[in-house]
């Protein structure tokens, strides 16, 4: 009943917008609509939604019995090693004038769609399917806060492990480990970012063994039963130094103001600017380089983006992450992240894992 | 060096294909011609090769700490959260008739770039980037061969371990954890069919506990050190039926024909079609549904494809899987696949582990 109804509300928005057809393959966009989520491989696996006729799924035949068929939603059409998939879909999308390709679809394909049919426009699929998916229901944040409760047992069990004398790859790959054993099916990132490695946001886990005086910034998500879990805690290996206490308390009670900021109806860049003129009473704002936050669900980064510019209002049912950071270049980087979700009762966050710095050895 | 005489090697390609400009983003040819991996996330990475300016790679800021510059390959431009990447990147391409765009470029960017210059025509980078990729050098076919040493270990070691009363995700998860411990940055899949679930060839490990008489497909790869590995064994959980061990006789005698025609200078196609002969003397051909095996590298399906049709002959530094099945729906599956190299002394396997039916508790 969830996808057929999904798939009736993509319908209607495909009509709102003279959108003919929908075409998803890898990417969110499929198991939001059926359940069922395309390997990422060369062999394309595509969903074809039109107005009036049924949806149809082309699938590699081989992929066809992971399929968990459901006859009220899709029919199935499985292809074999010799036929031409982009040619069956095209078959479909005869007479379309308007075709919305999922977000993620591979260039190729879409090429090759193009080729097949030149008289089509081409349009991303988000414009039919982010409005749907960013207002989540009550059973995908019950999804949402499973797996945030995994990652803040996995926070807190981190504060009793040694931080000193092991590499920055070694504590990532412990994290992704304890993603797998506490239910998550993926682990998607863990960012473990030691003294001045900590001021790249986006920091690969290197070789750096890890010493007295490092601040550490870990950063880690995955995917649990479909649905992701992203945070970020500060831990400090020894007594850390005053500035970096100091600094980093500013940091939570500006994360905190966004979290307080992000009501129903508050326009997403508003909450972004919250965070920001709490670090400017300190000067810190000009080393917050990156947005306050990112939606999340099925996919771990979409829409609403918390960002300057941005002046769509918060609505309830809008989950995303607050997490503002101080990116100070050679010397050391702090960011403290949850997530949170928008309710007519007002901002509740889905982690509830201490948010201090924690002292490790 | 390398990277510098693979861009060069690609603007030769460009040349004779009359391609102006080739954008790279999310997917192997990026790491192949930088060694920089993009994040798949929202935020574009794409770097934008011309025939005569220095390559660019558009990046978003909070990323480029992670890059390695190499200033004699290619320029950062680095883009803040408020800057549109896409126009970034089309500011580049002024004038390009012809633009070739990355296999796995998101649809958005696509779409995107195409709307922002609607003289350009698009194509495919893998007409210019597939066919210097296919060919391994020294360096990569020693990296191929690492990974394949961890797999070997890791199919040899599960053959002392417990399969009966499990499920097939509790195995799979110990196959993925073994994978990062043995040096894989990252498990890219795990199957582990059991029963009649090893009919479908991509099944996806599920709850089904094992038990006596099982057979079991064990199908597992990751990325270790930017190369792929790949690898099928088959356990047994007691001592298997007969006309398992004889249809798996005949498998391996199918498989071990299959490497030693994949000699250079034979087509593609023909590696497939003496697989599938060996099946046939013996009625399973009917049973084998997918093609005989893919080319392996950075990507864990590239070309060569060894597949009906494929007319393209193999030459010396071809790495590929060679791994027909047998898949008797509703009752069992049967697999087995090496990654062979083609040389000019004939075909190589990376893969020494053991290819017997292994008996497990």
């Amino acid at each position: 009943m969830r996808y057929r109804t999904r798939l009736e509300r993509a319908r209607g928005r495909m009509r709102d917008l003279g959108v003919d057809a929908l075409c998803v393959s890898v990417g969110p966009d499929l198991p939001y609509l059926t359940g069922y989520t395309a390997l990422p491989l060369e062999r394309l696996t595509m969903l074809v939604v039109t107005l009036e006729s049924d949806a149809v799924l082309v699938v590699p035949e081989l992929e066809a019995p992971r399929v968990l068929e459901r006859p009220d939603v899709f029919a199935m059409r499985p292809w074999s090693e010799t036929e031409d998939p982009v040619r069956l879909v095209a078959d479909r999308l005869r007479g379309a004038d308007t075709v919305a390709v999922g977000d993620q679809t591979w260039a190729r394909f879409v090429l090759a769609l193009e080729a097949t049919l030149p008289e089509a426009r081409f349009v991303p699929a988000n414009r039919v399917t982010a409005p749907l998916r960013v207002i989540k229901d009550a059973a995908e944040i019950g999804a949402l806060q499973r797996a945030a409760e995994a990652v803040d047992d996995i926070v807190e069990s981190m504060r009793e492990r040694p931080f000193c004398g092991r590499s920055e790859r070694d504590v990532a790959h412990e994290v992704v480990e304890r993603m797998l054993d506490r239910g998550h099916e993926r682990a998607n990132f863990a960012i473990v970012a030691s003294g001045p490695n900590g001021a790249s946001p986006h920091h690969e886990p290197a070789n750096r063994v890890m010493g007295p005086g490092d601040v550490v910034v870990c950063d880690f998500g995955g995917t649990m039963d479909g649905y992701c879990s992203d945070i970020t805690r500060m831990y400090a290996v020894g007594t850390p130094a005053a500035e970096v206490r100091d600094d980093y308390e500013i940091l939570t009670a500006a994360q905190e103001a966004a979290v307080q900021a992000a009501t129903v109806g508050t326009p997403c860049a508003e909450v972004d600017a919250v965070a920001r003129r709490v670090l400017a009473e300190s000067g810190l704002d000009e080393y917050f380089v990156h947005r306050t936050g990112h939606g999340i669900g099925m996919e771990a980064h979409e829409d609403p983006y918390l960002v300057a510019g941005n002046a769509g209002p918060l609505e309830a049912g809008h989950v995303f992450s607050v997490e503002p950071g101080v990116y100070l270049p050679g010397r050391f980087g702090l960011r403290v992240e949850d997530i949170v979700v928008a309710t007519e009762d007002g901002p509740r966050r889905l982690n509830a894992a201490p948010r201090d710095l924690a002292i490790v050895g």
